[in-house]
């Protein structure tokens, strides 16, 4: 008998992070630098006894919590999402200069001034995590065999859903200020000479603290890629999104706030914004955000409706609450100076024990570290590398996961995120230790 | 320019429902028999600040609710929900007999016994609501053109799913006590001299106090349609499934409890069932669940993982400790006895203000009553009693809008579905008698 799987089902693949999960079952032992968890002794949990206790100490709150709410979330929740937006972009207007140390290139870039982004909060949507937004923006816009543009590397639960919903994938190049911009533009031409445009529906960029490499993206940066994006929509013949996935940008602990790409000229218009107060609060708390143009939000909401018609009303009143008390940023202060701390000791392990021919740089936010060995090197799963660093007790999510499928160029296999979130201060610095052991010998 | 939604994103349809509710709004006064929430006083505001005071009291559980879980659902969740539907099961087994006043035409049906339904923990995955489960199901079995069988009426929201996917609908009458099975026979004869069987993947089923009527099927009836299925397998050339939609399985307040389809023969390998904790604990906590076979577990757990990776670990917990403390089967009784006394004022209401020649039914369960006026009274939207109503401030949900889309045959239009969910008993009585002047008129 045949199977009654759609082609969707067929196409899903396991989770690429779940066999590395469950490698570390019969391993108790086991350092892993794999895991993008937050820290657990970070977790809110007096914080949050309180805000709900609030909130349920009677009928006028906590009916409303218990309650169904509206497909696109908590009125309330909207407004000081789109309040709080409007204010990072505000604080970060007068930062919105390149680093020039990190981008040598960027001097070439024109300087565009920050709009003042003034977010509406019925712009705004509420998600389950911003994993279902990103869930929701693929099936509003992608059809089996259209191309999405990613950074080469990227975050690789999206590659999952583009391979799940049958997207063809292209690899733009990654810079530590964000994507080469000469190689995106490159890409287009190319995609353009073959007629292939019209099956571009967007660019996904992990534009803070980026999920694999830590790396950030620049104001300078966003804003010409809009602009060279809007250049091909012509050939395209419908608007190329730009999804900015700012998953990790309140994790910041050094450096400048950096504006959202909302604010670079024709971002109302292009960019499809996803946030999350999962990772800064509670990442079993999962309420996301999405700030969307029309039709993309009309869309994307009706979609939301069949999924669930509405995320939980319990886990919006607490982030609602949490925002409205004070208790969100201060919060997150607290986790911003654990984190910064919980970097540094990656680093100072890392000077001390990874050998010089591996590139890495230090964060100034997010969960992540990129490092990157001498390309004889291989770190894949069936590696050498892999293997020994395993039966050392020591996981990392191996480089190439990050990357995608694109038969145009060979994927990298040379490479590694090193994550500082879950793990102990005592596991990094041994972590690191012995990984560094390994890549020396 | 041309859109850049999808086929799907073009596709998909504001909810049937959002406009109805659209009206409520300029209607401070307005009666609504149309909403299907639970009843905001019936909220266990008290038990859940209990339950989560108990969960945050410290760090031990405190955290892992606070943290990422697994994709499939918290372990001690599935295990205590694994436990409750064996039970249930279990306690229905001697109940089984078919209810002869209510459907004559069972007494021609086998009487299977119910097999022992042993429902192991690993068939489970939790999910945001049923309903992202129904959408997860129709994401791994179907694709555009395919064919699924509903009841008619059946839950218009997974009539919005099947419009968004593509999908074509068949309607097989619905009776008392479930499908008129010589129609379900009839319908698949007439698709296999088609040649469409191969198109068709599933039936779907509210078989517990349905949406939109109330009726509930009988063991035996499921039974006969899971064999039925069986027999239409070797045209269709894969599993036909069953979806057992159990919603509103635990808010029974009269009548036997009848068995799941599970407990039928063949119902573990065929049978996907869907259960819900929002309803009978509180709809502002979305936890739903589905027992399913393999392939389907593992295809549906992987979508759910480019979803969301998992159900928010907070809701989990509290249900998983709702469930093991007894908290959520002291609120259940509360909750039925509530039920059975909102339906009892509805019947009486009904009894006393609604023509003769309006048929109905007393529910045993669930949130409906099901109204069928004389066919030359038109009740939908546009009706002049619809407006007429909406006028003397009551509004219900048009039969219409619980039609498949099926051109085989004319959509109903002369019923009302009405809910004693959400109204205040006084609200329910006045709402009946004004609906009962303009229905005598």
């Amino acid at each position: 008998m045949n199977t009654a799987l759609s082609q969707l089902g067929q196409r899903t693949a396991p989770p690429a992070i779940s066999w590395l999960m469950s490698l570390t079952l019969g391993q108790p032992k086991l350092i892993s630098l794999a895991a993008g968890f937050t820290d657990n002794a970070s977790l809110p949990v007096s914080e949050a006894r309180e805000l709900l206790n609030e909130i349920l100490s009677g009928p006028r709150t906590g009916q409303p919590a218990l309650q169904y709410g509206s497909t696109a979330g908590d009125a309330l929740l909207r407004e000081l999402t789109a309040k709080r937006l409007t204010e990072l972009d505000e604080n970060a207007t007068t930062a919105a200069v390149c680093d020039r140390r990190l981008a040598p290139n960027a001097t070439k870039l024109r300087r565009p001034q920050p709009a003042a982004t003034d977010i509406s909060s019925d712009r705004l949507l509420i998600t389950h995590g911003s994993q279902q937004l990103l869930y929701l923006l693929t099936e509003a816009l992608c059809d089996p065999g259209d191309i999405v543009l990613v950074e080469d590397p990227t975050y690789f639960v999206y590659l999952g859903i583009a391979q799940s919903h049958g997207l063809r994938c292209r690899g733009v190049r990654l810079l530590p200020d964000g994507l080469d911009l000469a190689h995106l533009e490159q890409v287009l031409e190319e995609l353009r000479r073959r007629g292939d445009l019209p099956r571009v529906k967007l660019l996904y960029l992990v534009t803070y603290y980026q999920n694999p490499t830590g790396y950030t993206t620049s104001f300078a940066k966003k804003a010409a890629a809009l602009k060279l994006l809007r250049r091909y929509e012509k050939f395209a013949g419908h608007p190329l999104y730009l999804i900015e996935d700012a998953a990790y940008r309140e994790l910041r602990f050094a450096g400048e706030e950096v504006p959202s790409a909302l604010a670079a000229p024709g971002g109302a218009d292009r960019v499809l914004y996803a946030g999350t107060f999962s990772k800064p609060f509670a990442t079993g708390v999962r309420v996301g955000f999405g700030v969307l143009p029309e039709p993309i939000r009309t869309t994307a909401t009706r979609i939301k409706g069949n999924h669930d018609f509405g995320t939980a009303n319990l886990l919006q009143q607490l982030l609602a609450r949490a925002l409205a008390t004070g208790a969100y940023e201060r919060h997150l202060a607290e986790l911003q100076r654990r984190y910064a701390h919980k970097a540094r000791v990656m680093t100072d392990a890392i000077r001390a024990h990874f050998p010089a021919n591996v590139e890495w740089r230090e964060p100034a936010g997010g969960l992540y570290f990129w490092a990157r060995a001498p390309k004889r090197l291989r770190t894949g799963a069936k590696s050498k590398f892999f293997q020994t660093a395993l039966k050392r007790n020591v996981l990392y999510v191996p480089g190439a996961l990050c990357y995608a499928n694109d038969p145009t160029r060979r994927q990298p296999d040379h490479e590694m995120r090193l994550s500082y979130g879950g793990a102990s201060e005592r596991d990094l610095a041994e972590g690191i230790k012995r990984l560094g052991t390994v890549l020396s010998a």
